[in-house]
């Protein structure tokens, strides 16, 4: 354990006793390189945070994505802070409610409603039932890999599942035409949609965008066998495209589903959807006790509207590239072979075939050293505060990293 | 329509254009007396909140449960800003997660560790699958007409549900040993888990508290068979007894979930369990965008910390026996036979021999009209707010209304 990480192992120990596993979920997979990366943590501020024992880090994760404008965000922070002083969770839905219903409307294309929950988790699955309840039929394809949750149907692993669960769940591989054509040929009339992310983001894996060929192949097969098509954009939404990550490929989604970036931390999720489902949305009885708070769904329209107002893809697309262009380079000229796959807001940079993914885990354990928090395995998270000056700060630590672990990676 | 509620029907239609059903889950039931309750609110302050049109109630919904402390809460609004000005979602959680799952397991009743999320639902799916990974057996219980959620399993209604998510769930009469005898006979050695609520509050109906023999029988059947008792305390935890509600009827479960209350209406769940489970529900992977959060993990500590200091158990019941035993004289007085239901600090007071509940919903109109917001068909809530002087307060606008809506009453 590096002494930087003193009060992390502690409170990690801490944790171990009252917590199954000490730290889970997403947060969790950090500590497969065991005593290299910090814990926990305790303050950030637009791209940087501090862990627990003062350690700062520029951060390229985003909090996982929810980050979208920078951490503790001065405007967001002025409206959150005069919503709150009003009150948060009533027994009715307030004004913001319909306020953000009828922006993401307006905003994503193809979207004539909304709803909205607290996880992503919560509109995935609620958008299934929705399809179930339009088609009235019961299977759901995603590809193999993706992740679109933690409920039963969908989620990595098999503790506490059984096989009811996934009974009526199909899968197919991301960017194969054929590979669809097999699923529709086998299971076509009894598919009530396909879920898809915008592009394909699996762990321990380079990204793939979507072929154009698979996109117009997914978009006809779905019409033409009454096949819904779910887009879960909780990951990537309002990262790649202001309308819906599916403008930036040409997907033609019946269903959008949101959360992460939405409200810029603040817990929301939403699900819009074609006017043609409404009355079956309205059949499928969704609720949550927290679900009408004021303060998140008011932290949402300030956050759609500055990233409108910064053109916000567009800026996330051009730093995310100066940052993977710099990390190839470096590489290069440092003689660590790099490859690089996905759009520049969501970038993932990762040493050439390295299969074990150990060269990987050393050379971003280098750069957590350094002070640029890096995953090894995950895809990573740009946000407006990672402005020009930042990236040059991320390649001047990322440079530094390679020189220092140039002998681990053995090259 | 009341001209009370101009601007509540104004983005009443405003909301249905753009969201299915316009209010959806648990705000939307007051629209079923068709203008007798607001739609939407504004603000909120202690006991109180004012609608968008201004118009001002004592409530005795908090929320639906969320608001133990009062709306707004000084205390608990002075943590949560000093949290969050350090930032409040992150890639990794921070001490408070760590500090609330010791006080879960120091506070709550047999409870060794503890997990957090947003929704009870959370909480209530994950504690399920918990159960089969532990047993390695497939079927759930519950009481018939009770409620754990919006997962497919358990969710009211059948819009979107197929057949699989219910195939491994089983039913009983809430109270009935022998239906209790008959399920474990039934389906005994295949039951990983029985789910209940602390005591029985369907909507529509008055609440009953567990029967002594039921309790028996219940603790005893799971012991014998190596069925885990799972506790539901969503709706009730932290209201009825500091230590979970188990404690006030003598249930002796396995795992316990919360969510509501703990944080004064800031989004956190949270499942509790036994010792033995723990290897177990490290093996469930659970997740969220948003669990690590600190804010209301934070606000959660506080709330605890401010509850115990006030013995808020006791204050609610005193209170709530005060309002009840206050309504049933007043019922009395006036000629309009009521009875009540459920513990004092969730209370339900309704028209006796109402089985239409049109009387019901008349008084509660009525009360509604004189400021006093009451459910017609869910148990109310109290929270610390509602001092002896605030409940006098509500007596005082429940004769208002009782006189009012005698004629309605037809009594």
């Amino acid at each position: 354990m590096s002494p930087k990480y003193v009060k992390s192992m502690a409170l990690f120990q801490r944790a171990s006793a009252v917590i199954p596993g000490g730290i889970y979920g997403h947060a969790a997979p950090a500590a497969t390189v065991a005593g290299a990366f910090p814990y926990f943590a305790e303050r950030a501020e637009g791209s940087r945070y501090w862990d627990v024992d003062g350690n700062e880090y520029i951060d390229l994760m985003c909090g996982y994505g929810p980050i979208l404008l920078g951490y503790n965000h001065p405007e967001i922070n002025a409206v959150t802070a005069e919503v709150q002083a009003q009150g948060d969770c009533f027994n009715h839905p307030t004004e913001y409610t319909v306020q953000l219903a009828e922006r993401l409307a307006q905003q994503i294309e193809g979207a004539d409603w909304a709803v909205f929950g607290k996880n992503g988790t919560d509109m995935t699955s609620w958008s299934i039932r929705v399809a179930r309840e339009f088609t009235g039929k019961k299977r759901i394809a995603k590809a193999k890999q993706a992740y679109h949750g933690v409920d039963p149907w969908c989620v990595p692993g098999y503790g506490g599942i059984i096989a009811e669960d996934r009974a009526q769940i199909d899968s197919f591989v991301w960017n194969s035409v054929e590979s669809l054509h097999e699923l529709v040929k086998r299971e076509g009339e009894n598919l009530a949609a396909i879920m898809i992310t915008p592009f394909h983001h699996p762990n321990f894996a380079d990204s793939q965008l979507p072929n154009p060929d698979f996109v117009t192949a997914m978009n006809e097969l779905c019409e033409k066998h009454g096949i819904l098509l779910i887009l879960d954009d909780v990951r990537c939404g309002f990262r790649l495209h202001s309308n819906g990550s599916h403008c930036s490929f040409g997907f033609n989604p019946d269903l959008m589903c949101y959360s992460k970036a939405l409200g810029n931390g603040y817990p929301i999720s939403a699900c819009a959807g074609k006017r043609a489902l409404k009355v079956a949305a309205s059949k499928c009885f969704l609720t949550g006790s927290f679900w009408n708070a004021a303060v998140p769904i008011a932290a949402a329209l300030k956050t759609l509207e500055i990233a409108e107002r910064e053109n916000l893809p567009k800026q996330l697309k051009v730093n995310g590239e100066q940052l993977v262009s710099g990390m190839l380079a470096l590489g290069e000229s440092h003689g660590v072979p790099l490859q690089s796959s996905g759009p520049g807001a969501m970038p993932y940079v990762r040493v050439a075939e390295d299969t074990s993914f150990h060269k990987q885990q050393a050379l971003c354990a280098a750069a957590v050293e350094q002070g640029l928090y890096l995953h090894p395995h995950h895809n990573w998270f740009l946000s407006a505060a990672h402005t020009t000056g930042i990236i040059e700060e991320c390649l001047q630590r990322f440079e530094a990293a390679l020189k220092n672990c140039k002998s681990t990676l053995n090259l």
